[in-house]
């Protein structure tokens, strides 16, 4: 299936070349070329697949099939910390847990019927270890490119489908770039974290929330910030609907970003069009692992789907990051990594800002789940020791 | 909303009293009073509410709307070693990470219907996790007991949900028949592992496969047997759906024991109606910790279950466990907990033994995640180091 590419800002058409990114330098996607769209034409599709007439590849087997479909769960308890009538649209109910899924099982595929035998990705997170369950569903090699330094936790995670996994030496940072064009002078494809195709697979995930509002739309839908690929992936997603006469006034897409490294937030406040990359001396240490990107590649375009949409950009803290995370597991039985509590912690914040009011639905959408991260035994958890026969005295003084 | 419980042996309908057990000693289920169902019924309700109807509770707000719902995903990838048709149906894609939240989804809620202010659980793994999660999603008390002796690990993963944790010493194993008893007497419901309403939460995995398949009944459903509870709903389901007309002909529900601990497997073999406890000399040590019951429950229900069906039930060992993971992972691209694999390796045997045929559909239901258990540094992975400038030179030897 050929795919035509646009992009965002110049409007540029590539119809008979692959790229990653256009001629201005801005990062592509795919707009899809179908003229219309239903509610109904998913049929009884399940995932991502309910979308497939506007997705740039047929439907694979394997684990593909079990990415998207998450659960949109309104979830009252965390009304009074964000300031709005919220809804948590879990991603971590993704086969890797991780709303990557959505992005590989699109990506991943897209570039086998490419004709690349090898696929490759540059990450040590979710979207490693995401790429190479997809890759290797397909019975394809992957090779995941990580850092020197990266923790035995994380080999573990992506090693367990036995990718081949190179430690990177002398600036990983700037791999991003080398892998476009390794990609293009050798027989793999390195899906980076705005691959046009992984921007297909993320606006899926826009879908399944507007069409669980339907016939409403969202009044405002919270992300955690990074590359800015996700948000891209969103904002394609809105931008379709427009054009199906699905939405009218699209949901405010709101981003935040840890404290830590936020060229988003900084931008946005600025007014600035493009985000100004930071500087390792800018750049903070930060538990939200996953996020924390100081020179976001689809920045400029995250930035035009807050403006866009009329929403807002803004970060948060370590501490906002952990109370949030409590927040989640204790007010709403959701386990979510700490860049997903950012949503969280960012939307309470623009509530005390009066930009968001109690009326208002809000998605918050957790990206990735807890659980990968939990457990390392490094937290004290009180818990007193009972003898079985002393078990219905101690009850008795615990109940009411 | 009052239910109706039945015992499946002696038929005995109990109407007027909440209780877990039947006079004869076996633990009750409630059969649905529902006089018709079809498919379409669920509408456009997501997850375990398609089936309300046939629930005995009403949908509740919070994480138990995001239970169930899993996706079942052909993966050829496996067929070779399953020796049939594949599907896997992915329970890891549950809130809290297992198929346990059907369970908690029903049950929680209908214990605070039923004017219990405390939930209460006998766990050190996935069910406390779940519960925890439910319990504080409604605003409730939840108090866990586990083994004096738990890991740190664990108490992180059930403490994130801040329930009570109890340890309890002198006789853990005998909790199960105290909880019973506790939550008669005391304001506190502890919802076992057949509690009867976590039961009616199971039915609905089996609702979903079907569904999925329907108007075709898959050939084999295989499922890991611990306490017996989950077979015993998925028996439920399967009753359920001969009585509405919507399957002739049952799957075969084979159930994987480990090697360590299979009372329901000696049974089974030694033509039994009801398990003998295994003493804690015959019970060894396992990978697979969410399985291994000497004394399963609701036991005599499971092998019922697979008689009924025509199912099986058969032991793997450890080393066929590991070997089943990593199948699952890099045949698959799914990341299962040992006691999940069992399913893999367990239909690999009954497929060598002639019991299951290349051309059936098999379904594997992995029944939690292996993120929880992933991630502790244990296990070497190996990974070259290339600096970035060699790095071209590097990818050209080994790309085809
Ligand atoms: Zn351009
Ligand atoms: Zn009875």
């Amino acid at each position: 299936m050929s795919v035509i590419e646009t992009c965002h800002r110049c409007g540029t058409r590539y119809e008979d070349e692959f790229r990653v990114r256009c001629g201005c330098g801005e990062p592509l996607w795919i707009e899809s070329e179908a003229t219309t769209f239903a509610w109904d034409d998913g049929g009884d599709r399940s995932g991502i697949w309910r979308y497939e007439s506007l997705l740039p590849i047929d439907r694979p087997d394997g684990v593909a099939r079990a990415a998207g479909g998450t659960p949109l769960v309104r979830s009252p308890g965390l009304d009074d910390v964000a300031g709005g009538r919220v809804f948590v649209k879990d991603e971590s109910e993704n086969p890797t847990g991780a709303y990557k899924d959505r992005g590989s099982a699109v990506a991943v595929p897209h570039a086998i019927a490419a004709g690349d035998d090898v696929i490759g990705t540059v990450s040590y997170g979710n979207m490693a270890i995401s790429t190479a369950a997809h890759a290797t569903s397909l019975d394809r090699e992957c090779i995941v490119f990580v850092p020197e330094d990266i923790s035995r936790v994380r080999l573990e995670l992506i090693g367990q489908y036995e990718p081949t996994i190179i430690r990177v030496s002398g600036g990983y940072g700037e791999l991003y770039g080398d892998a476009l064009e390794l990609s293009e002078r050798l027989p793999i494809s390195v899906l980076v974290s705005d691959a046009p195709t992984r921007i297909s697979g993320y606006k899926t995930a826009l879908f399944e929330i507007c069409e669980s509002f339907a016939p409403e739309t969202p009044d405002v839908i919270a992300l955690p910030a990074s590359s800015g690929g996700f948000a891209s992936g969103v904002w394609l997603g809105v931008r379709e609907l427009e054009r199906a006469g699905l939405i009218d006034e699209p949901p405010r897409l709101c981003l935040v970003q840890t404290a830590a490294a936020d060229p988003l937030t900084r931008a946005f406040e600025d007014g600035a069009t493009d985000p100004t990359p930071m500087s390792p001396d800018e750049t903070g240490e930060t538990i939200a692992h996953s996020i924390g990107n100081p020179d976001p590649p689809s920045g400029a375009r995250a930035l035009a789907a807050v403006r866009d949409t009329g929403g807002a950009v803004v970060s948060v803290t370590d501490d906002e990051i952990r109370t949030a995370r409590r927040q989640f597991a204790v007010e709403g039985g959701f386990c979510v990594e700490p860049a997903s509590a950012t949503t969280l912690a960012g939307v309470s914040r623009l509530a005390d800002r009066g930009e968001v009011s109690a009326g208002e639905s809000v998605v918050l959408v957790p990206t990735g789940t807890g659980f990968k991260e939990l457990g390392t035994g490094g937290t004290d958890v009180t818990a007193e020791t009972v003898h079985r026969t002393d078990l219905p005295a101690r009850l008795e003084s615990l109940l009411p």
